[in-house]
């Protein structure tokens, strides 16, 4: 009497509702009577794991809404379900994915929710646990593309050190080679540094606020883009927002900035490192909130815009930013 | 009839079962019939929004056991409660954390579990969906430590220019003077730097490299503790374990830069990078995979443990190491 649908499933991709659903459910006729539908569960109720709902279907299997064990109990014997059913539900097409069946869910605060195919034909049932497990896996998969690693897929302490040297070894090499250009950048300016030997000193400072600011930028926009705060359509107005908070941010780290120059490097060193504060936080900040979008355009991951992957293109910027502005400030 | 807890309910801990649990539940006593049963749902079942199961409990309001709707509709009218209940149930304690307790339900399957007191007595009914909610927040305020900034607590289409500046310059501003200390450094020893100024090159190269490489291991004990595949007793074996992956990963950077750095420095250059990559990678890792079990020591969020604070230390660590081996190896 249940919709075995177990082998058709594996049809589904990977990620949808119909490779999540279960198929451990009840369902009725719409034409049943509260009497028949009793008769139905003492008969096939023994094998469902987990009953809460009914859901209600007609002659052709299309889901029309469902009733509840409650209901069941409560109604009259002779009613007769369509009269009584709550039509007023979510159904979940068999193709939705996954991150967004959780957020329906969730939204709504469902526990359960019904399957159905593109004629509106009952399929399976989703069940929150299961959802609740794929939320995890997907946030654990954000956090190491975070990292940045490849997904590890397995608890770390049952990884093996070269497992784990395979997953992280891609990334950090992949950085060096980035961080050959900000090394290349300097060397480009090797008679500026010569000339003032200060500017050393607030390099790592200068460059590192572009990576931090855009490393905020960036994993702010990663979990709400993962959460469904916000979506692709907002780059725009997001983008505005970013140059009013960075300039702030800058403009302050660039106060706090001047003193130490006046102090390690006189009034031109000062006004060089300030001028290069509000350009580095602005340049990292927007790169940062920018690269997620840009990743996801190009069917990436988001999440993949880690803060060592903008730390390094924030560095490559800075170096060239500070330099830039020394060079010409000081008449090199 | 129900058990309305609502004023109690305040007195539990934030991010308890206690606060986190419901009221709108049914129970049954344990020496009711089915027939009983059923006419107490009748009675009272109207209010409730979600009843799966029926709790049972003793005439003292100690919960021993479960039945669901379905027991109601296939046992016979005359048994009693006791006689067919599901004893075999998770007991939530009304003080278990939030996030022990998505931990549990999660591990168990379960869409719903009930809340008792010390003394065994049922105060409420936890749900999956408002668990959900918790473990989703939870999550992106560990993003957002890891940002670094403070928690939003709100979606960030609806948070002002200033207000997010609020929460990103804190950090920004503690992360500038901690990058004083790399400045610092790197003036300290401003004579080895004229001496040989191909140093610099490979300089951006190196202090990241131990901040990539530490980032990566703290990202990943980040979500490991927070997921529970890891706890503080496994600091000393993980260790253990980074010491190996970070060897094999330094050995394999050291090999990668001194190609690059025999082509730009020449055997010395060459000798001073590779030595200084492998310590930099085990220091930064090594500090990187630490720092989250200190933190959480100290009772403070793993998750603070972010990208850009483990850089600035790096950076430091990086700096010193480098220079150090540089004035040795060249005899300055």
């Amino acid at each position: 009497m249940t919709i075995g649908l177990t082998k058709e499933q594996k049809s589904y991709a990977k990620e949808s509702a119909g490779a999540l659903m279960r198929d451990d459910f009840l369902y009725v006729w719409w034409d049943q009577t509260v009497d028949e539908v009793i008769a139905h569960i003492r008969r096939y109720g023994e094998e469902q794991k987990f009953i809460h709902y009914l859901y209600v279907v007609d002659e052709t299997g299309a889901l029309h809404g469902v009733i509840s064990l409650r209901d069941v109990v409560r109604r009259n014997q002779e009613e007769v379900v369509a009269d009584f059913m709550t039509t007023n539900i979510l159904f979940i097409p068999a193709d939705l994915d996954q991150e967004e069946i959780a957020r329906v869910m969730k939204k709504r605060d469902l526990l359960t929710a019904p399957v159905v195919d593109s004629d509106g034909r009952l399929l399976g049932v989703i069940h929150l646990d299961d959802v609740l497990d794929v939320v995890q896996e997907e946030t654990t998969e954000d956090f190491h593309k975070m990292a940045p690693v490849i997904t590890l897929g397995k608890n770390i302490k049952e990884a093996s050190p070269f497992f784990l040297y395979r997953r992280r070894i891609g990334w950090l090499v992949i950085l060096v080679f980035m961080n050959l250009f900000s090394g290349a950048g300097i060397a480009y300016f090797e008679d500026t540094i010569t000339a003032s030997i200060a500017l050393v000193f607030f390099l790592p400072l200068l460059v590192d606020s572009g990576g931090n600011a855009g490393s905020q930028a960036a994993t702010l926009m990663v979990r709400s883009l993962a959460t469904g705060d916000i979506t692709m359509r907002d780059w725009m107005k997001l983008f505005g927002k970013e140059v009013v908070t960075a300039g702030l941010l800058g403009a302050t780290m660039a106060l706090a900035v001047s003193v130490i120059g006046v102090y390690r490097g006189g009034m031109d060193i000062a006004l060089i490192v300030s001028m290069t504060m509000i350009l580095v936080v602005l340049a990292g900040s927007l790169l940062g909130m920018s690269l997620p979008f840009l990743l996801n355009k190009f069917n990436m991951d988001p999440a993949t815009a880690s803060a060592p992957l903008i730390t390094s293109l924030a560095d490559i910027t800075g170096v060239l930013i500070y330099f830039s502005i020394a060079n010409w400030y000081l008449g090199l």
